[in-house]
């Protein structure tokens, strides 16, 4: 990718091209559900009590220059991250070993693997799992060697609840459309091309994955309805990202589904005698469902856990017939500690779920090298790492426990672990700073118009779902989201942290 | 339609019926562009001074009951209408007897009918006119007789500016999404079927006609790339009505377009010594386009004239090579003067226009009885009727001119016309009110939920494209709009006169 390109991307605008630009992308994202709900900052709850209002989702009004042979080599390899991951969840020995050595330290992951044992207590009585992932990667540039290619890194992989597949689809024909009316400077046409957009066809990728395990369950046993469980937050800001998988799911495929907030799961849903997940929906007390597949888009934050009841609902889902996306032991293969185990230097484990060599030596070329704080080899060099500002200043110290948001970053790493008792330690990672190259964009959020610095995060989709014994029946790779958030250096430019969707413009590199 | 249908529909629903219903309503209609900007009294313009907050349009939450005949009859002589107005469009001189009727009392028509004079004195060029009409109806249920069967009849014709195309479609999506995902209580399943609910066509069919006449100007004779131009007002809450037509233009036709406020007309048009009229858009001034087709979504009210400049776009405009939707003469073709000397009891107009008696008397079917307020034979019969509130009580006194929304209602008549100086009296006409079925439905607008009675009025569109000479080169039914308002009686209903978007549930009447 040459730097000037990076340099001179995205254009300056006119300030009528800026009026044309953004007049489009309002009126089409409103017009095609690329939106939100607006935050509360933004609309407070009294002035519009009922919910009606909403405002585009915070996107990038260019799409943002990706590397073309990144772009295609995190495609092409999403169905081994697939099979690496249910390879993973399928192997309940191997995870007891991570997750004992979290349990101390990270009380959500412990309640899960508590749950999960007194599911297995009771006996599992569905074989199927369905994961609906999303693998998360930058581009790294090497610092000090410019000259090399650029690869792609992962940062994390998610197993439970992978968002913005819906929104995705959208903003991708967005950035085609304003394609197709040149809403884009003719400065730009040598870059910005239709064979360089690529479009993403996540929602509808999504929901043949739902639709998938929906077959695969088989026949009422009950003799009532059949029908797909959304189990989600309430409220939920982002809910035209999750609904444009629901209508994909009807539409397309012809399958019934229900939101049901995860706080109400133990109201409105029984088990019966043969552990057959009953949904009876509030509006109609009448009609009762047989559940056959549980989509979490909530469950993944010890935030969604309160109250001790809220893991009595979790475990009354787990203990179903239902096939869940994810499976509790699907949810413990996306903790961090795995991905850690995954990607130190000279791991073994690799190997152990892909055994195909060609395949592994792929995927393993997507890990930043990964050091736990213990007192393992890899964690003495980790200690090393991180004694001193210099030397700490290519990683990130992240937490193990999903959710994101509070990672430690390079210089500030030494004094953050002075303050934490080592034994608290081992429940972060040290990461390779991924160094992404220096890209800018403009991200249109509440209406205004930011523009500055920016990383891009590549998330690619993965739809696998699998039999406890090791049949695969489906894998496939399920379209891809590009998230863009202002970068760390740019004063007053676009806001450090707060993500934009976005879609990929290739570019050779 | 069995009376007692009408009373029990819509079906009262529990408080969790309902929270279905419009939690599915709110999200839907977001995810699908059924919406508008809102109201400043809902959002001010100093919270959202970039305008990307949008709202779910008003909408009715069910499908209102409508005849089934009434609804087909309507829909199959639309093809009747527009060759009728098509005809008067053509028919200059009868045109100016109307006109000269109008010209000492209403501006309006006075000055279209000047900037048509004018366009005439240097010679029309194009001889192609497109009509997007839309013929308005009323279900008419005698009052002295419950046994007769119901009638459609009309309204008013709309030759200019024919709206809620675009959101048509997607209401009728959306009650059909209801009624898929069992919104409707178990109790209406009887009455709200699929083979019930109608389907408007209508954003795809407009769209299908502006590309009919943009493809039948042919090929550019500039040399620049052609265009269709939306002349538009600005602001315009009701914009995404006319961006799902933008957007059917493009995507299923692979038209472009572009939205230009009417009072930008002059700064970014111009014609050439061919009278080709060039586009140049303000965000990329070295790239001009050749406009085929004008489509006015403005310049149908004085109040789009508010400068006697304004006056100099529309002649700047019709002098044009372009196609206009539509020509002045199809625009004064509309005024309620026309439909009023065609609906004069013994008027002998019609047949001028429509020689086939068979369908010139399906079309007279849906008159309702209008008088002139002249000195005429049928003037005479109006100025008894209006003379005391008793007899006046089944009329509805209309200005001529277009744009609606000051009519004077039956009792009140009398009393009106005594402080009218009688010169001002042919600005009017006076029509037998249509007495539609009593009603219900429940409207959400700016998030609450408005029940009560409602009158329904049936719009179905038309696609005409004719030349000057007589030769219509397409006629096709393009779709329908149910639009619903609160009745007058219905004190702390449903907000009378406020309009929502509706879809039709047929009902053998």
């Amino acid at each position: 990718m040459a730097s000037s390109l990076h340099e001179n991307y995205p254009p300056e605008l006119t300030s009528e091209e800026e009026q044309y630009l953004l007049a489009n992308v309002k009126d089409w994202s409103i017009a095609h559900g690329l939106a939100v709900r607006p935050a509360p900052s933004f609309v407070g709850p009294s002035q519009d009590p009922a919910g009606v209002l909403a405002t585009t989702a915070p996107t990038t009004i260019f799409p943002s220059l990706f590397s073309r042979s990144c772009f295609e080599e995190g495609l092409a390899i999403q169905k081994a991250y697939n099979e690496l991951y249910s390879a993973i969840a399928r192997d309940e020995e191997w995870l007891k070993g991570i997750v004992e050595e979290l349990i101390d330290i990270d009380d959500f992951v412990a309640k899960l693997w508590q749950t999960h044992l007194a599911v297995k207590k009771e006996g599992y009585v569905q074989e199927l799992s369905l994961g609906l992932f999303r693998s998360d990667y930058m581009v790294h540039t090497d610092p000090s060697n410019a000259s090399t290619s650029p690869g792609l890194k992962q940062v994390e992989f998610n197993t439970i609840a992978s968002s913005f597949g819906g929104l995705s689809s959208q903003v991708s024909a967005l950035h085609r459309h304003l394609l197709s009316i040149d809403a884009y400077p003719s400065s730009t046409t040598s870059v910005i091309k239709a064979d360089a957009l690529r479009q993403s066809k996540s929602a509808s990728s999504l929901a043949q994955g739902l639709a998938a395990a929906h077959k695969a369950y088989g026949t009422s046993r009950s003799g009532h309805p059949l029908c797909v469980l959304f189990v989600v937050q309430d409220p939920e800001r982002n809910v035209f990202d999750q609904r444009h998988l629901e209508y994909a799911l009807l539409e397309e495929n012809g399958v019934r589904s229900f939101r049901l907030p995860f706080q109400q799961t133990l109201t409105h849903t029984t088990l019966d005698a043969d552990k057959k997940l009953l949904y009876t929906p509030p509006n109609s007390p009448s009609k009762t469902y047989e559940v056959t597949t549980i989509y979490y888009r909530a469950g993944y934050s010890p935030d969604d856990y309160p109250n001790a009841e809220d893991w009595d609902s979790r475990l009354h889902l787990e203990k179903s017939r239902a096939i869940k996306c994810p499976s509790l032991l699907t949810h413990l293969a996306g903790c961090k500690k795995v991905q850690q185990v995954l990607a130190t230097p000279h791991s073994p484990h690799l190997k152990r779920f892909l055994p195909n060599d060609e395949v592994a030596s792929r995927v393993l070329a997507t890990f930043a090298p990964i050091y736990p704080l213990d007192q393992s080899e890899a964690g003495k060099v980790a200690q090393k790492l991180t004694q001193n500002p210099e030397s700490a200043s290519r990683y990130v110290l992240k937490p193990q426990r999903e959710g994101g948001g509070n990672n430690i970053y390079r210089r500030a790493i030494p004094s953050f672990l002075e303050k934490l008792p080592e034994t608290h330690w081992p429940a972060y990672i040290l990461m390779e700073m991924i160094e992404p190259p220096p890209l800018k964009n403009a991200i249109l959020r509440n209406g205004e118009l930011q523009r500055g610095g920016v990383i891009c995060e590549l998330g690619v989709y993965g739809v696998c779902l699998w039999k406890e014994g090791g049949e695969i029946v489906e894998n496939f790779e399920a379209g891809y989201l590009l998230r863009t958030k202002g970068d760390q250096s740019e004063e007053g430019g676009v806001a450090a942290g707060f993500g934009a969707v976005d879609s990929c413009c290739l570019v050779d590199s």
